[in-house]
């Protein structure tokens, strides 16, 4: 395809491999022991009659169940199937394979236990009923591939009835890692958050979140507008708007500007695109924007607009969600090193502060390797942002309040190097063969 | 305790040493990659863009979920924790630990990746909808530690509404390795199914489940007794009846027999007794049973009478649930390699034939070691019962037309020896001080 610069295989290449990996292994987790086996006078302990002390013990304190149990490292990841990738709704069976790997990034790269909970309704008070009655078995949630705008009814709801981290990945981690790479990019341009005229494309579970990550962060929502497929968001429109286009009516644009994204852009420093799969934006609309404009275009698996045309367009700045252009807006960023951080301290939730001691966390790791035009976010190939964002995110809990157990961030960045070394001595023991080879 | 013998540790110690290693190592199961990962190329075929492949084929057809994702050999643990070992209702959370060490023996003994499913409800129509609801994620479901008689409605449910197996442990785990002690117990005796009188005492999950077994094996109803607490079941008994013991009523005790248990025994050939810690059955009942009597006193902690006595009462053969006697009615043999077998041919229930087919090939591998008066069942601890008995399971499966997919029964045996050995590996290569100690 000659719109991908640097790409090695082609998808076919790559989607013929992966069929071959997932029929030869048939899935891509396993659960196994985390005690020692030695002999069969072991069973009396790791079940009866030695288990119903520990039963006791949480039946006289439920909290005891976080250091009874593996419920502090384990999460459900739970999808009905109804956005799975950019395949639509293809069903919880088929949205399987994505929760599974989800699973295994969740484990590789944070050292969590992943369970995949693939639902079979797509209802969403009976998704928030699910979720809540097998709250007991899970230390938090990480919602997945379910479709907007239910996603965001099922996210409040879980968030204000649960007692444990929920994350809607989707929204959240896009939205972190965005995030991350905005406030880098921001440096390299030298410009403040406070200043500077942000424009939203899609307000989809990505685009929403967007935006009330910035505001959470300061940036004013006078300076955004957010845009749909009928174009800029305003107070007052009628045509497909629903509760949470409602809030961000609210919430930007108070001077009800309207129009479509080539009048948004006209002077914006950001796009943060998250839309439909591109290319589709001119080269002309981003040549409307400010000087060293900063382009986020997160479609896949084709970008809004494809990297060397917004940088001939005159960006100064671009990301994609690639990973074969530099500037990757890569979630797995995000959602391994959050529910360390949170797992780590048992959390109760994760609130805006957890969040944004992410975002920063993981910004100043790329900054302190020094950041260029084309290096603002780390890739997930380098060691160091999930150990130094779990840190953050657990310490951001502590003071927070919202921890359940106070761990101190040193201990939860060694921990968090610690277990995602110990599982990959797993994988290397379990295929030496292709350790030799790689 | 001078009435154990043969104990090595007191229960306090045991209790003791386990609290220590929950402790330790907080919990006892955990998720890795079954797949290798050996560089940061392989997430484009575990993860986007390689994953969406596989989601495309199950899209296509639903069937092929089975081949490739680890649904196949995946089961959910699931209990609301409401009568969990002889600790009663103590919830969710204080029953975490059992479930996870069920995952734990699922691992070890029949290679299956179980999750343990806690849930916060104990309205058994919400525990039949959670179960269907998730379905689409599981192999399988091992329901465990559900109080009686509401187990008997969700395991009756379930098994009329899934598509896939579901296994009461507490009913159907018990009751299997109960008949397959039988089996060769009367073997012992020279006795046979046709002519034996058999009391069953109890009349909760396990009693039940005994009396169905016992009639799906080919025990005449009119040969079989059962007790509750109140006394014999009989048609028309008007005290603490339920949906269940009216089937019971039903199905046993043609006669209209009233009385109590030592009524019951008179002229028995077997009592297959799980009903409240012993010791409480005096030598004098078991001596009003018939010459040879064959008595199964299951009750855990203390068998409703303690082997000695039952012997020295003129039993030929006695078994009860505890390690430290000879004879174990091990729930262990049984569940692993039930779903072993099942999950290798992708079965759509158990069945009848597969039931029996378990209880058989247990026997047999009893049997071909040389059955005496204090061996008639395999210990947990012999190689061979795992693999023969999901061997036979999956032939049962396939020759009753269950299983989705036909896999030779001699595949079954290697796989699960295979499963186990490759488990085992995994743990010493984890504990490897522990070994060599060991």
């Amino acid at each position: 395809m000659s719109i991908i610069i640097r790409k090695k295989k082609a998808d076919s290449e790559i989607y013929r491999e992966a069929l071959e990996l997932h029929k030869k292994y048939r899935g891509k987790i396993q659960m196994i022991s985390k005690v020692p086996f030695k002999s069969y006078d072991d069973l009396a302990l790791v079940y009866t009659p030695g288990v119903a002390e520990p039963c006791r013990k949480i039946a006289e304190n439920p909290d005891n169940v976080w250091e009874l149990t593996n419920r502090y490292n384990t999460i459900a990841v739970v999808s009905d199937g109804t956005r799975v990738l950019g395949l639509g709704d293809i069903g919880p069976e088929a949205g399987l394979p994505v929760m599974e790997g989800k699973a295994l990034l969740f484990k590789l790269f944070g050292g969590v236990d992943a369970v995949p909970l693939v639902i079979d309704t797509k209802d969403p008070e009976k998704i928030v009923e699910l979720v809540k009655t097998v709250q007991p078995s899970f230390g938090g949630f990480n919602l997945e591939d379910i479709e907007s705008p239910k996603c965001f009814y099922i996210l409040e709801t879980l968030e204000k009835e649960l007692q444990i981290p929920v994350w809607h990945d989707d929204q959240q981690g896009t939205a972190l890692v965005t995030l991350a790479g905005l406030i880098n990019a921001l440096k390299l341009v030298g410009k403040k958050k406070e200043d500077v005229k942000i424009v939203v494309m899609g307000a989809g579970a990505a685009g929403y979140s967007f935006v009330k990550f910035l505001l959470m962060y300061g940036f004013p929502g006078k300076n955004i507008l957010i845009l749909d497929s009928v174009g800029i968001i305003y107070k007052g429109r009628k045509v497909r708007m629903n509760p949470w286009k409602e809030k961000l009516a609210e919430w930007t644009n108070p001077e009800g500007i309207r129009g479509g994204l080539d009048t948004a852009l006209e002077g914006a420093d950001v796009l943060l695109a998250a839309s439909a799969p591109g290319p589709w934006i001119p080269k002309q609309w981003i040549k409307k924007m400010a000087d060293d404009a900063i382009v986020f275009a997160e479609a896949n698996p084709v970008p809004e607009i494809l990297p060397e045309d917004a940088l001939d367009a005159g960006a100064k700045i671009v990301a994609t969600g690639r990973s074969d252009y530099p500037n990757q807006i890569n979630n797995v960023l995000g959602f391994p090193a959050v529910f360390r951080g949170a797992l780590d301290v048992s959390a109760k939730t994760i609130n805006d502060k957890m969040i944004v001691a992410a975002a920063e966390a993981l910004a100043r790791v790329a900054e302190e390797k020094g950041l260029r035009h084309d290096y603002i976010i780390p890739k997930a190939t380098e060691p160091e942002w999930a150990p130094e964002e779990a840190a953050a995110v657990a310490k951001a809990a502590v003071e927070s309040g919202v921890a359940r157990r106070k761990v101190d961030p040193d201990e939860v960045r060694e921990n968090t190097r610690k277990l995602v070394e110990a599982h990959m001595k797993i994988i290397n023991f379990l295929f030496p063969d292709k350790e030799k080879k790689g």
